[in-house]
């Protein structure tokens, strides 16, 4: 079973999250096997918890999608030191940190296509 | 002229800036006017210089969209007073705080779909 986890930075306000939330929901509605929103910091839970449940619950590999457009110092540095603590507490799983979602293509171009108030990709094929 | 500025949180580290550059370009490509990328801290230039620098180069409006997912206290409580002090240096011109892009249905949708690893919508017409 491959768990996914989706990492955002994290905000003392709740609703900050309700994006992220919906996009949580819209993964999980894509793809087979668990998908949990965590965060880096200021909010529950912690990638480290999200980690351990998705192990208990028997996934394995659990891959990191940070949900960031770029890689600065909370991915670059904080994140990877976080991730080998949690491989030390489950040597026998893979996890994986997967680049930023800000380096895929289709990603920049729905967001441009979005900004400028073009018809979404929902409309291509009508 | 419409001046639209793509508004970041920012970094100290310059790579982090390298998607929303890219996004930059794309949007400029798909729209007149001009579009500048801006931060609320730690990189230059902040907005209230984006949005002088428009105004002096001839935008009304200027229309500031905030590339977040999820609408924090950064864009509740900090944004919102520092349009106030540009509206009040500039006051014949409207200067417009626009929704989070994490706001519309087709980015979330998108971004959902990148991380699943489905064709994006460039493909869709192919």
């Amino acid at each position: 079973m491959h768990g996914l986890i989706l990492l955002a930075h994290g905000s003392r306000d709740p609703a900050w999250a309700d994006p992220l939330r919906d996009l949580t929901q819209r993964v999980a509605a894509r793809r087979d096997g668990p998908v949990v929103l965590a965060y880096l910091e200021l909010a529950e839970p912690a990638v480290e918890r999200a980690i351990d449940d998705l192990v208990a619950a028997g996934a394995d590999p659990v891959t990191v999608v940070p949900v960031f457009l770029g890689a600065g110092q909370h991915l670059k540095a904080d994140l990877p030191p976080r991730l080998d603590a949690c491989r030390s507490r489950h040597p026998g799983v893979t996890i994986v940190q997967a680049p930023p979602i800000g380096e895929s293509e289709a990603v920049l171009d729905a967001l441009a296509a979005a900004i400028v108030g073009e018809p979404g990709p929902g409309a291509a094929g009508t």
